[in-house]
Protein backbone atom coordinates (compact mmCIF):
# COMPACT_ATOMS: atom_id res chain seq x y z
CA UNK A 1 0.00 0.00 0.00
CA UNK A 2 1.32 3.44 -1.03
CA UNK A 3 1.33 6.24 1.81
CA UNK A 4 1.24 9.76 1.82
CA UNK A 5 1.55 11.72 4.93
CA UNK A 6 -0.32 15.25 4.25
CA UNK A 7 -1.12 18.11 6.27
CA UNK A 8 -4.62 18.32 7.71
CA UNK A 9 -5.39 21.81 5.23
CA UNK A 10 -4.94 19.44 2.49
CA UNK A 11 -7.99 17.85 3.68
CA UNK A 12 -11.52 19.51 1.73
CA UNK A 13 -14.81 17.02 2.32
CA UNK A 14 -13.59 14.21 0.43
CA UNK A 15 -10.44 15.09 -1.43
CA UNK A 16 -7.41 15.67 -0.35
CA UNK A 17 -5.56 18.01 -3.26
CA UNK A 18 -1.83 17.51 -3.22
CA UNK A 19 1.77 18.99 -3.55
CA UNK A 20 3.98 19.01 -6.27
CA UNK A 21 6.36 16.92 -4.38
CA UNK A 22 3.38 14.27 -3.25
CA UNK A 23 2.10 14.30 -7.07
CA UNK A 24 5.78 13.68 -8.39
CA UNK A 25 6.24 10.23 -5.87
CA UNK A 26 2.57 9.29 -6.85
CA UNK A 27 2.70 9.40 -10.16
CA UNK A 28 6.38 9.68 -11.31
CA UNK A 29 8.19 7.61 -8.57
CA UNK A 30 5.33 5.33 -7.74
CA UNK A 31 3.78 5.49 -10.67
CA UNK A 32 0.77 5.72 -9.33
CA UNK A 33 -2.76 4.61 -11.89
CA UNK A 34 -6.51 6.04 -11.60
CA UNK A 35 -8.41 3.89 -9.06
CA UNK A 36 -5.25 3.13 -7.11
CA UNK A 37 -5.38 2.82 -3.47
CA UNK A 38 -3.36 4.88 -1.17
CA UNK A 39 -3.35 5.87 2.12
CA UNK A 40 -3.13 9.18 3.53
CA UNK A 41 -1.88 10.06 7.01
CA UNK A 42 -2.07 13.21 8.91
CA UNK A 43 0.63 12.14 11.63
CA UNK A 44 -0.37 11.03 15.33
CA UNK A 45 -4.27 12.14 13.84
CA UNK A 46 -6.05 10.73 10.80
CA UNK A 47 -5.37 7.81 8.24
CA UNK A 48 -7.37 8.30 5.63
CA UNK A 49 -8.15 5.51 2.87
CA UNK A 50 -7.94 7.15 -1.09
CA UNK A 51 -8.16 6.05 -4.34
CA UNK A 52 -6.58 8.29 -6.98
CA UNK A 53 -8.89 10.26 -9.62
CA UNK A 54 -9.25 10.70 -13.17
CA UNK A 55 -9.01 14.54 -12.27
CA UNK A 56 -5.61 16.26 -13.91
CA UNK A 57 -5.82 18.36 -10.60
CA UNK A 58 -4.25 15.55 -9.00
CA UNK A 59 -6.86 14.75 -6.40
CA UNK A 60 -6.70 11.98 -3.67
CA UNK A 61 -10.94 10.73 -3.73
CA UNK A 62 -11.29 9.65 -0.12
CA UNK A 63 -13.27 6.29 0.39
CA UNK A 64 -16.75 6.51 0.40
CA UNK A 65 -17.04 6.40 4.35
CA UNK A 66 -15.65 9.87 4.22
CA UNK A 67 -12.70 9.01 7.04
CA UNK A 68 -11.65 5.72 6.82
CA UNK A 69 -8.92 4.08 9.77
CA UNK A 70 -7.83 1.42 7.94
CA UNK A 71 -6.70 0.14 11.04
CA UNK A 72 -8.23 -3.15 13.19
CA UNK A 73 -6.73 -4.43 16.63
CA UNK A 74 -8.09 -7.68 17.66
CA UNK A 75 -6.69 -8.45 21.67
CA UNK A 76 -7.39 -11.93 22.02
CA UNK A 77 -7.18 -12.18 26.21
CA UNK A 78 -7.76 -14.95 28.66
CA UNK A 79 -10.37 -13.98 31.09
CA UNK A 80 -9.24 -12.70 34.20
CA UNK A 81 -10.48 -12.62 38.22
CA UNK A 82 -12.37 -9.98 39.65
CA UNK A 83 -13.90 -7.77 36.36
CA UNK A 84 -10.72 -6.91 35.35
CA UNK A 85 -11.49 -7.92 31.70
CA UNK A 86 -14.49 -4.85 31.94
CA UNK A 87 -11.16 -2.96 32.63
CA UNK A 88 -9.39 -4.38 29.95
CA UNK A 89 -11.86 -3.55 27.77
CA UNK A 90 -12.38 0.01 28.79
CA UNK A 91 -8.64 0.91 28.70
CA UNK A 92 -7.86 -0.74 25.18
CA UNK A 93 -10.42 0.64 23.48
CA UNK A 94 -9.26 3.81 24.26
CA UNK A 95 -5.49 2.24 23.02
CA UNK A 96 -7.61 1.50 19.51
CA UNK A 97 -8.61 -1.82 20.05
CA UNK A 98 -11.37 -2.95 17.55
CA UNK A 99 -12.63 -5.90 19.12
CA UNK A 100 -12.46 -8.15 22.25
CA UNK A 101 -11.95 -11.84 22.35
CA UNK A 102 -12.42 -13.33 25.55
CA UNK A 103 -10.28 -16.51 25.60
CA UNK A 104 -10.09 -20.24 28.28
CA UNK A 105 -6.50 -20.83 28.46
CA UNK A 106 -5.28 -23.85 30.12
CA UNK A 107 -4.06 -21.66 33.37
CA UNK A 108 -7.44 -19.51 33.12
CA UNK A 109 -8.96 -19.46 36.64
CA UNK A 110 -11.98 -17.65 35.38
CA UNK A 111 -13.39 -19.88 32.89
CA UNK A 112 -17.23 -18.38 31.94
CA UNK A 113 -18.41 -15.47 31.02
CA UNK A 114 -21.58 -14.54 34.09
CA UNK A 115 -24.80 -13.05 32.78
CA UNK A 116 -24.35 -9.88 33.84
CA UNK A 117 -20.47 -9.68 32.54
CA UNK A 118 -22.52 -10.17 29.27
CA UNK A 119 -25.04 -7.39 29.51
CA UNK A 120 -22.22 -5.32 30.77
CA UNK A 121 -19.10 -5.40 28.90
CA UNK A 122 -20.76 -3.85 25.26
CA UNK A 123 -22.00 -0.66 27.64
CA UNK A 124 -18.58 -0.66 28.65
CA UNK A 125 -16.97 -0.22 25.31
CA UNK A 126 -19.63 2.20 24.04
CA UNK A 127 -19.00 4.51 26.64
CA UNK A 128 -15.12 4.75 26.71
CA UNK A 129 -15.49 5.27 22.79
CA UNK A 130 -17.13 8.04 23.35
CA UNK A 131 -14.46 9.28 25.27
CA UNK A 132 -11.98 8.59 23.19
CA UNK A 133 -13.26 9.70 19.57
CA UNK A 134 -13.24 6.68 18.02
CA UNK A 135 -15.53 6.13 15.28
CA UNK A 136 -16.60 2.65 16.14
CA UNK A 137 -17.49 0.73 19.20
CA UNK A 138 -15.21 -2.48 19.43
CA UNK A 139 -17.15 -5.75 18.75
CA UNK A 140 -16.66 -7.75 21.62
CA UNK A 141 -16.57 -11.79 20.43
CA UNK A 142 -18.21 -15.03 22.02
CA UNK A 143 -16.18 -16.72 24.44
CA UNK A 144 -13.17 -18.78 23.08
CA UNK A 145 -9.73 -20.47 22.94
CA UNK A 146 -6.54 -20.68 21.70
CA UNK A 147 -6.63 -23.08 19.15
CA UNK A 148 -9.94 -20.92 17.41
CA UNK A 149 -7.89 -18.14 16.57
CA UNK A 150 -6.32 -20.15 13.53
CA UNK A 151 -9.38 -19.38 12.57
CA UNK A 152 -9.15 -15.69 12.55
CA UNK A 153 -8.41 -13.45 9.62
CA UNK A 154 -6.39 -10.99 10.93
CA UNK A 155 -3.29 -10.61 8.71
CA UNK A 156 -0.64 -10.53 11.34
CA UNK A 157 -0.68 -12.20 14.57
CA UNK A 158 1.16 -11.23 17.76
CA UNK A 159 1.55 -13.23 21.38
CA UNK A 160 2.79 -11.10 23.99
CA UNK A 161 5.71 -12.91 25.79
CA UNK A 162 8.48 -11.73 27.79
CA UNK A 163 10.49 -13.79 25.87
CA UNK A 164 9.46 -12.42 22.43
CA UNK A 165 11.68 -9.86 20.68
CA UNK A 166 10.94 -6.09 21.33
CA UNK A 167 7.98 -5.17 19.63
CA UNK A 168 9.67 -1.69 18.82
CA UNK A 169 12.02 -3.43 16.99
CA UNK A 170 9.64 -6.06 15.36
CA UNK A 171 7.48 -3.14 13.82
CA UNK A 172 10.66 -1.34 12.72
CA UNK A 173 12.39 -4.35 10.90
CA UNK A 174 9.47 -6.34 9.83
CA UNK A 175 7.28 -3.12 8.27
CA UNK A 176 3.74 -4.80 8.21
CA UNK A 177 2.15 -3.17 5.04
CA UNK A 178 -1.08 -3.91 6.64
CA UNK A 179 -2.64 -2.95 9.79
CA UNK A 180 -4.76 -5.39 10.49
CA UNK A 181 -3.48 -7.04 14.30
CA UNK A 182 -4.46 -9.98 16.37
CA UNK A 183 -3.11 -9.78 19.66
CA UNK A 184 -2.80 -13.26 21.77
CA UNK A 185 -2.53 -12.33 25.51
CA UNK A 186 -2.57 -15.10 28.62
CA UNK A 187 -3.69 -14.80 32.11
CA UNK A 188 -2.75 -13.58 35.81
CA UNK A 189 -0.17 -17.04 35.32
CA UNK A 190 0.70 -16.47 32.10
CA UNK A 191 0.27 -18.83 28.66
CA UNK A 192 1.81 -22.58 29.14
CA UNK A 193 5.09 -22.93 27.39
CA UNK A 194 2.73 -25.52 25.09
CA UNK A 195 0.51 -22.84 24.20
CA UNK A 196 3.18 -20.63 23.47
CA UNK A 197 4.83 -23.49 21.29
CA UNK A 198 1.29 -23.86 19.09
CA UNK A 199 0.29 -20.39 18.59
CA UNK A 200 4.29 -20.03 16.87
CA UNK A 201 3.28 -23.11 15.10
CA UNK A 202 0.18 -20.97 14.16
CA UNK A 203 2.21 -18.15 12.54
CA UNK A 204 2.31 -16.00 15.77
CA UNK A 205 5.28 -13.97 16.28
CA UNK A 206 6.21 -13.54 20.48
CA UNK A 207 6.88 -10.01 21.03
CA UNK A 208 7.80 -7.61 24.26
CA UNK A 209 7.03 -4.57 25.69
CA UNK A 210 10.24 -4.32 26.86
CA UNK A 211 12.25 -5.71 30.02
CA UNK A 212 9.46 -5.90 32.61
CA UNK A 213 6.55 -7.95 33.54
CA UNK A 214 3.35 -6.18 32.61
CA UNK A 215 -0.33 -7.33 34.65
CA UNK A 216 -2.42 -9.30 32.65
CA UNK A 217 -4.54 -6.70 32.68
CA UNK A 218 -2.37 -3.80 31.66
CA UNK A 219 -0.05 -5.29 28.93
CA UNK A 220 -2.55 -6.00 26.01
CA UNK A 221 -3.49 -2.06 26.24
CA UNK A 222 0.29 -1.12 26.33
CA UNK A 223 1.02 -3.27 23.27
CA UNK A 224 -2.55 -2.02 21.49
CA UNK A 225 -0.94 1.71 22.39
CA UNK A 226 2.26 1.16 20.93
CA UNK A 227 0.22 -0.43 17.77
CA UNK A 228 -2.08 2.61 17.42
CA UNK A 229 0.87 5.25 17.66
CA UNK A 230 3.28 3.41 15.61
CA UNK A 231 0.58 2.84 12.68
CA UNK A 232 -0.55 7.14 12.98
CA UNK A 233 3.57 7.87 12.70
CA UNK A 234 5.54 8.46 9.64
CA UNK A 235 7.13 5.49 11.02
CA UNK A 236 4.62 3.02 10.32
CA UNK A 237 5.61 3.25 5.84
CA UNK A 238 8.51 2.01 4.57
CA UNK A 239 10.40 4.72 1.74
CA UNK A 240 11.55 8.50 1.66
CA UNK A 241 8.12 10.50 0.84
CA UNK A 242 8.12 12.21 4.00
CA UNK B 1 26.22 7.98 24.20
CA UNK B 2 27.91 5.31 22.23
CA UNK B 3 25.44 2.08 22.40
CA UNK B 4 25.94 -1.45 21.11
CA UNK B 5 23.92 -4.16 20.79
CA UNK B 6 24.36 -7.26 21.95
CA UNK B 7 23.59 -11.08 22.68
CA UNK B 8 22.80 -12.19 26.19
CA UNK B 9 25.43 -14.69 25.58
CA UNK B 10 27.89 -11.84 25.42
CA UNK B 11 27.45 -10.81 29.09
CA UNK B 12 29.59 -12.81 31.89
CA UNK B 13 29.39 -11.63 35.35
CA UNK B 14 30.51 -8.21 35.14
CA UNK B 15 32.22 -8.16 31.74
CA UNK B 16 31.08 -8.29 28.00
CA UNK B 17 33.17 -9.75 25.26
CA UNK B 18 32.80 -8.25 21.82
CA UNK B 19 32.25 -9.48 18.64
CA UNK B 20 35.16 -8.02 15.67
CA UNK B 21 32.62 -6.04 14.25
CA UNK B 22 31.51 -4.58 17.50
CA UNK B 23 35.56 -3.96 18.31
CA UNK B 24 36.03 -2.68 14.71
CA UNK B 25 32.92 -0.17 15.47
CA UNK B 26 34.04 0.82 18.43
CA UNK B 27 37.50 1.52 18.43
CA UNK B 28 38.04 2.51 14.57
CA UNK B 29 35.32 3.65 13.91
CA UNK B 30 34.06 5.90 17.14
CA UNK B 31 37.84 5.77 17.93
CA UNK B 32 36.64 4.16 21.71
CA UNK B 33 39.44 5.28 24.85
CA UNK B 34 40.27 3.48 27.62
CA UNK B 35 37.50 4.01 30.69
CA UNK B 36 35.13 5.87 27.74
CA UNK B 37 31.33 5.33 28.89
CA UNK B 38 29.55 2.91 26.62
CA UNK B 39 25.39 1.68 27.02
CA UNK B 40 25.54 -2.50 26.03
CA UNK B 41 21.81 -3.26 24.90
CA UNK B 42 20.51 -7.05 25.16
CA UNK B 43 17.06 -6.05 22.78
CA UNK B 44 14.14 -5.59 24.61
CA UNK B 45 15.43 -7.17 28.16
CA UNK B 46 18.87 -5.33 29.34
CA UNK B 47 20.79 -2.02 29.23
CA UNK B 48 24.36 -2.29 30.62
CA UNK B 49 26.53 0.70 31.66
CA UNK B 50 29.49 0.00 30.91
CA UNK B 51 32.83 1.05 30.45
CA UNK B 52 36.11 0.45 27.86
CA UNK B 53 38.89 -1.48 29.25
CA UNK B 54 42.29 -1.49 28.33
CA UNK B 55 42.41 -5.20 27.83
CA UNK B 56 43.91 -6.28 24.48
CA UNK B 57 40.89 -8.22 24.47
CA UNK B 58 38.41 -5.88 23.74
CA UNK B 59 35.96 -6.24 27.21
CA UNK B 60 33.54 -3.98 28.16
CA UNK B 61 33.32 -3.55 32.04
CA UNK B 62 29.92 -3.17 32.98
CA UNK B 63 29.53 -0.40 36.20
CA UNK B 64 30.55 -1.12 39.51
CA UNK B 65 26.15 -1.26 40.23
CA UNK B 66 26.49 -4.96 37.62
CA UNK B 67 23.20 -4.13 36.02
CA UNK B 68 22.71 -0.51 35.43
CA UNK B 69 19.23 0.17 33.88
CA UNK B 70 20.36 4.33 32.84
CA UNK B 71 16.69 5.34 32.41
CA UNK B 72 14.75 7.28 34.37
CA UNK B 73 10.84 8.19 33.68
CA UNK B 74 9.62 10.78 35.97
CA UNK B 75 5.52 11.03 35.78
CA UNK B 76 3.92 14.17 36.82
CA UNK B 77 0.57 13.46 37.34
CA UNK B 78 -2.32 15.75 38.11
CA UNK B 79 -4.21 14.23 41.34
CA UNK B 80 -7.96 12.42 39.79
CA UNK B 81 -10.74 11.65 41.47
CA UNK B 82 -11.81 7.92 43.55
CA UNK B 83 -8.21 6.48 44.02
CA UNK B 84 -7.50 6.57 39.76
CA UNK B 85 -3.85 8.09 41.18
CA UNK B 86 -3.09 4.46 43.00
CA UNK B 87 -3.85 2.56 39.71
CA UNK B 88 -1.88 5.25 38.09
CA UNK B 89 1.18 4.11 40.42
CA UNK B 90 0.29 0.48 39.94
CA UNK B 91 0.12 0.60 36.14
CA UNK B 92 2.71 3.21 35.32
CA UNK B 93 5.29 1.31 37.53
CA UNK B 94 4.87 -1.66 35.12
CA UNK B 95 5.69 0.31 32.50
CA UNK B 96 8.94 1.31 34.16
CA UNK B 97 7.92 4.68 35.40
CA UNK B 98 10.85 5.62 38.08
CA UNK B 99 9.70 8.94 39.81
CA UNK B 100 5.83 10.22 40.30
CA UNK B 101 5.15 13.43 41.32
CA UNK B 102 1.60 14.43 41.94
CA UNK B 103 -0.09 17.85 41.17
CA UNK B 104 -2.44 20.23 41.62
CA UNK B 105 -3.65 21.60 38.43
CA UNK B 106 -6.25 24.40 37.13
CA UNK B 107 -8.77 21.52 36.95
CA UNK B 108 -8.03 19.26 39.39
CA UNK B 109 -10.78 18.36 41.25
CA UNK B 110 -8.78 16.25 44.27
CA UNK B 111 -6.80 19.11 45.79
CA UNK B 112 -4.79 17.12 48.20
CA UNK B 113 -3.59 13.65 49.29
CA UNK B 114 -5.19 11.88 52.47
CA UNK B 115 -3.32 10.11 55.22
CA UNK B 116 -4.36 7.31 54.28
CA UNK B 117 -3.08 7.38 50.05
CA UNK B 118 -0.05 8.62 51.36
CA UNK B 119 0.63 5.47 53.74
CA UNK B 120 -1.09 3.26 51.06
CA UNK B 121 1.00 4.51 47.28
CA UNK B 122 4.83 3.34 48.37
CA UNK B 123 3.33 -0.13 49.75
CA UNK B 124 1.31 -0.15 46.48
CA UNK B 125 4.17 0.99 44.20
CA UNK B 126 6.64 -1.68 45.86
CA UNK B 127 4.29 -4.71 45.21
CA UNK B 128 4.28 -3.24 41.79
CA UNK B 129 8.00 -3.36 41.95
CA UNK B 130 8.43 -6.85 42.55
CA UNK B 131 5.33 -7.68 40.24
CA UNK B 132 6.97 -6.33 37.62
CA UNK B 133 10.94 -7.20 37.76
CA UNK B 134 11.93 -3.44 38.31
CA UNK B 135 15.45 -2.75 40.02
CA UNK B 136 13.97 -0.19 41.82
CA UNK B 137 10.82 1.05 43.64
CA UNK B 138 9.66 4.45 42.51
CA UNK B 139 10.09 7.40 44.44
CA UNK B 140 6.46 9.13 45.09
CA UNK B 141 7.23 12.72 46.18
CA UNK B 142 5.19 15.67 47.73
CA UNK B 143 2.30 17.35 46.16
CA UNK B 144 3.64 19.97 43.79
CA UNK B 145 2.48 22.35 41.07
CA UNK B 146 3.14 22.79 37.23
CA UNK B 147 5.25 25.88 37.88
CA UNK B 148 7.89 23.48 39.85
CA UNK B 149 7.90 21.06 37.68
CA UNK B 150 10.95 23.41 35.70
CA UNK B 151 13.25 22.87 39.02
CA UNK B 152 12.86 19.06 37.80
CA UNK B 153 16.61 18.16 36.50
CA UNK B 154 15.15 15.64 33.79
CA UNK B 155 17.04 16.29 30.53
CA UNK B 156 13.64 15.58 28.15
CA UNK B 157 10.01 17.13 29.06
CA UNK B 158 7.21 16.02 27.40
CA UNK B 159 3.67 16.86 27.69
CA UNK B 160 0.62 14.57 27.00
CA UNK B 161 -1.58 16.45 24.94
CA UNK B 162 -4.15 14.64 22.31
CA UNK B 163 -2.82 18.03 19.72
CA UNK B 164 0.94 17.12 20.06
CA UNK B 165 3.31 15.48 17.35
CA UNK B 166 2.98 12.20 17.37
CA UNK B 167 5.49 10.11 20.58
CA UNK B 168 6.67 7.88 17.95
CA UNK B 169 7.42 10.21 15.27
CA UNK B 170 9.34 12.40 17.79
CA UNK B 171 11.30 9.83 18.71
CA UNK B 172 12.21 8.86 15.56
CA UNK B 173 13.54 12.52 14.69
CA UNK B 174 14.44 14.19 17.94
CA UNK B 175 16.98 10.80 18.58
CA UNK B 176 16.71 11.92 22.37
CA UNK B 177 20.66 10.28 23.61
CA UNK B 178 19.88 10.84 27.21
CA UNK B 179 16.87 8.58 28.43
CA UNK B 180 15.80 11.13 31.34
CA UNK B 181 12.81 11.50 30.91
CA UNK B 182 9.64 14.18 32.57
CA UNK B 183 6.29 13.62 31.32
CA UNK B 184 3.65 15.88 32.63
CA UNK B 185 0.13 14.77 32.43
CA UNK B 186 -3.37 16.60 33.26
CA UNK B 187 -6.22 15.83 35.31
CA UNK B 188 -9.72 14.44 33.88
CA UNK B 189 -10.65 17.86 31.96
CA UNK B 190 -6.86 18.28 30.92
CA UNK B 191 -4.40 21.38 31.57
CA UNK B 192 -5.98 24.77 30.56
CA UNK B 193 -4.35 26.05 27.23
CA UNK B 194 -2.57 28.64 29.54
CA UNK B 195 -0.81 25.60 31.68
CA UNK B 196 0.14 24.17 28.41
CA UNK B 197 1.52 27.28 26.98
CA UNK B 198 3.39 27.64 30.12
CA UNK B 199 5.05 24.48 29.97
CA UNK B 200 6.23 24.42 26.14
CA UNK B 201 7.76 27.84 27.62
CA UNK B 202 9.50 25.85 30.17
CA UNK B 203 10.94 23.80 27.51
CA UNK B 204 8.33 21.05 26.96
CA UNK B 205 7.52 18.96 24.37
CA UNK B 206 3.79 18.70 23.52
CA UNK B 207 3.48 14.76 22.16
CA UNK B 208 0.32 12.81 21.58
CA UNK B 209 -0.07 8.79 22.08
CA UNK B 210 -1.92 8.48 18.39
CA UNK B 211 -5.52 9.57 17.60
CA UNK B 212 -7.83 8.84 20.32
CA UNK B 213 -8.56 10.31 23.75
CA UNK B 214 -7.09 8.13 26.51
CA UNK B 215 -8.54 8.65 30.29
CA UNK B 216 -6.31 10.83 32.66
CA UNK B 217 -5.57 7.42 34.82
CA UNK B 218 -4.35 5.25 31.16
CA UNK B 219 -2.18 8.32 29.32
CA UNK B 220 0.71 8.24 31.20
CA UNK B 221 0.76 4.52 31.61
CA UNK B 222 0.84 4.16 28.06
CA UNK B 223 3.32 6.75 26.96
CA UNK B 224 5.59 5.31 29.56
CA UNK B 225 5.30 1.91 27.94
CA UNK B 226 5.69 3.41 24.23
CA UNK B 227 9.25 5.37 26.41
CA UNK B 228 10.34 1.93 27.70
CA UNK B 229 10.24 -0.33 24.65
CA UNK B 230 11.47 2.36 22.84
CA UNK B 231 14.47 2.54 24.92
CA UNK B 232 15.12 -1.42 25.37
CA UNK B 233 14.90 -1.84 21.02
CA UNK B 234 17.53 -0.90 18.25
CA UNK B 235 15.49 2.12 17.32
CA UNK B 236 17.02 4.25 20.18
CA UNK B 237 20.44 4.56 19.22
CA UNK B 238 21.27 6.65 16.05
CA UNK B 239 23.80 4.73 13.71
CA UNK B 240 24.39 2.07 11.57
CA UNK B 241 26.17 -0.89 13.87
CA UNK B 242 23.25 -3.23 14.82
Amino acid sequence: MIRIVIGSAQVSRDTISLTPEQSHYLFRVMRAKPGQKVEALVSGQMLYDCAVTQQPDLLLQVASHAVAVPISITLAQSLLKKDLFAQIIEKGTEAGISCFVPLVTERSIVREISAAKQQRWPAIAQEATEQCRQSRVPRIEKLSTLGRLAEFPAAVKLLLDPDGVNIMDWLAHSQPDVRDWLIAAGPEGGLSDQEISGLRSAGFTAVSLGPYIYRAENAGTVAAGILTSWAFSSLSSPGDHF
